[in-house]
């Protein structure tokens, strides 16, 4: 019974998701768009086979996928239609598009690549088919930033579960470990306990490898006193959650006590002061102005964090260009970092979401080093 | 000292995979060649890392990479010119290229992006660079079809870890497991064994799931007499291995017995026949005659295989169209099937390399079924 609400609940925040963007797609005085990018493409339709595209217009919801895929498709995206193709883009869509009475049909140009519209404009010529091309970027993802009540629920039980392999991985890391080692034994817990694989390849960081910001973990033995970098997630119903923590296995050497305490009263600034409304640039600068005062602006070379839901890194960005507007639903990571070539670095990362205009913390994994 | 000779031994592999790449650079009159594809980068450069670009022409073998990875590029690509860029391509390649002095410049067409080309041609058109952009496809997965030694040193290892694991997991699965736990208890043996990872999510199908050729595992329980399919591959130094088995665990339910042999005889056959020089289609033909003489041509819905190296699927492609064509020095897998929907499937796959003009099959996991 329960499986039948959960699914019927799913059925209509589709519903929503295509009301929405097919406002998008009027918007833009498109005919159709032809979504095939993953996590778009799951959103929409809740498909999560590896190959298919999706045409949305007014009012056709199409699935096109080959035969490996159509019961699959059958079974995850009721109420679309699904047609079976054989080949590629190139050979099926035209005439399809054709068929339809299409002549501006929307595409994902930071998706499609340069060969795949090359052909695609060749086949429309050769068949005289009547037919403009429109690149469009980032519909579906701007969509996709602010989260409905059902995609905040996979995403908390995502951060509990990656939260609560942490806490278990804890007691068992001690001095002599092997980075690789740490790393397996969290994905293992992780999965144990639920996971769907994993959102990322996890990182544990130890010593200089920790000033690394995307360090993959080696057979280097960890000590104590020197920073211990673990950054990783979990992923429920293709949710993921990250989550990064220092520590440091006793007494932390110097200067690394103090860098730590300059991350963390960044961070909760940042956590403290970020608002919806704000620029995604702006929320940046909360943590930056911080760790600029302390005299290290130049040893924080990323952005402050990254929307977080079906991708690890989707929009909002957080960071120094970003041109992102923050609002309520949002859910993204903030996650300052100090590092420091040679030594070591520090980085605390929680997931927050945007609820009545202020962060509310969703990670709940223990800061203590 | 062993490790030395390796490392002297892969910079002259590398030494030798620039120079045949720039027969080809030359052969096209490019000025030079940008590459981004992660597997050719990596096969070119020896750089692991997940964001970095390669410019490669008769002179120059450049590798642009962001702040996160310029030491670990060190680290990994002696013998190339380490450049640190900021932003994105169009930002940073007009400049260079132009410094260079270069006006015809080949890219990735299908791997770049129709935004990426877009944004790099108005940024070149804004600077007033006289520069042309060739597309360009499938130059370096042209010389990554055919293995040297050392790579076939590492594929030989993958294969033997998966033919391996898969042995050690055998006598483990029994009726009532379930899929899922039988994709992870093999994945951890891969794991412990010294994997890099997997090469691809592990595919445990049963009973009427077989039938489906990319089944993913679910929670069903498996029985006896119907067919179970694993499909696995392990991971060394970044080379692939893929193997597939069908088992019965005890009798096979008919008609699946008839059907076993079938597949047995048509990959054996292929085996017996693919020669160097053979179009990869007529490889294809000699699997697929047997399946169709026995009454199931329309239930073997892929080709009859795929090269196998950095990536898990590249060239060559043995398939119904397939124009390639193979070679001594090609590895790839041999692996007929035959899908009887709601029912069941049976696929048994080997890798195979091409030496002397005939298939040596790397592959020695066990077909008792």
């Amino acid at each position: 019974m329960t499986a039948k609400i959960v699914e019927g609940g799913q059925r209509n925040s589709k519903t929503k998701r295509l009301r929405r963007l097919r406002t998008s797609i009027g918007e833009r005085e498109l005919d159709a768009l032809l979504i095939s990018q993953p996590e778009n493409l799951r959103y929409l339709s809740g498909f999560t086979g590896s190959s298919g595209w999706l045409l949305i217009s007014g009012q056709n919801a199409i699935l096109a996928t080959d035969f490996r895929y159509v019961e699959q498709a059958k079974g995850e995206s009721p109420g679309f239609e699904i047609v079976q193709i054989k080949q590629e883009l190139h050979d099926w869509l035209p005439g399809l598009v054709s068929d339809l009475g299409w002549h501006r049909l929307g595409f994902e140009a930071n998706f499609i690549s340069y060969d795949g519209y090359h052909k695609l404009g060749e086949a429309t010529k050769i068949k005289q088919i009547n037919l403009q091309l429109v690149p469009t970027t980032g519909i579906v993802e701007q969509l996709r930033s602010t989260k409905a009540p059902e995609e905040l629920g996979f995403i908390t039980k995502a951060v509990e579960l990656a939260d609560a392999a942490f806490e278990e991985a804890k007691p068992i890391i001690r001095p002599g470990m092997r980075e690789k080692e740490i790393a397996w034994e969290i994905e293992k817990i992780l999965r144990q306990e639920g996971s769907e694989g994993i959102a990322f390849e996890i990182i544990v960081a130890s010593g200089p490898n920790s000033a690394l910001p995307h360090a993959r973990p080696t057979e280097r033995m960890i000590r104590s006193g020197e920073p211990l970098l673990i950054d990783m997630g979990a992923r429920i119903s293709g949710y993921c959650s990250d989550l990064s923590r220092t520590l440091f296995l006793g007494k932390a050497d110097r200067p690394f006590r103090e860098i730590y305490d300059i991350v963390f009263k960044a961070q909760a600034t940042a956590i403290e002061e970020v608002e919806s409304g704000m620029d995604a640039s702006q929320a940046d600068r909360l943590a930056r102005s911080i760790i600029e005062q302390a005299g290290h602006g130049d040893e924080f070379g990323h952005g402050l964090g990254h929307g977080v839901g079906l991708a690890v890194h989707e929009f909002p960005r957080l960071g120094l260009g970003s041109s992102d507007l923050l609002a309520d639903g949002m859910v993204f990571t903030i996650e300052p970092g100090i590092y420091l070539v040679g030594q070591g670095g520090v980085r605390i990362e929680d997931m927050v979401v945007l609820e009545n205009g202020k962060a509310r913390v969703l990670t709940r994994a223990s800061k203590d080093t």
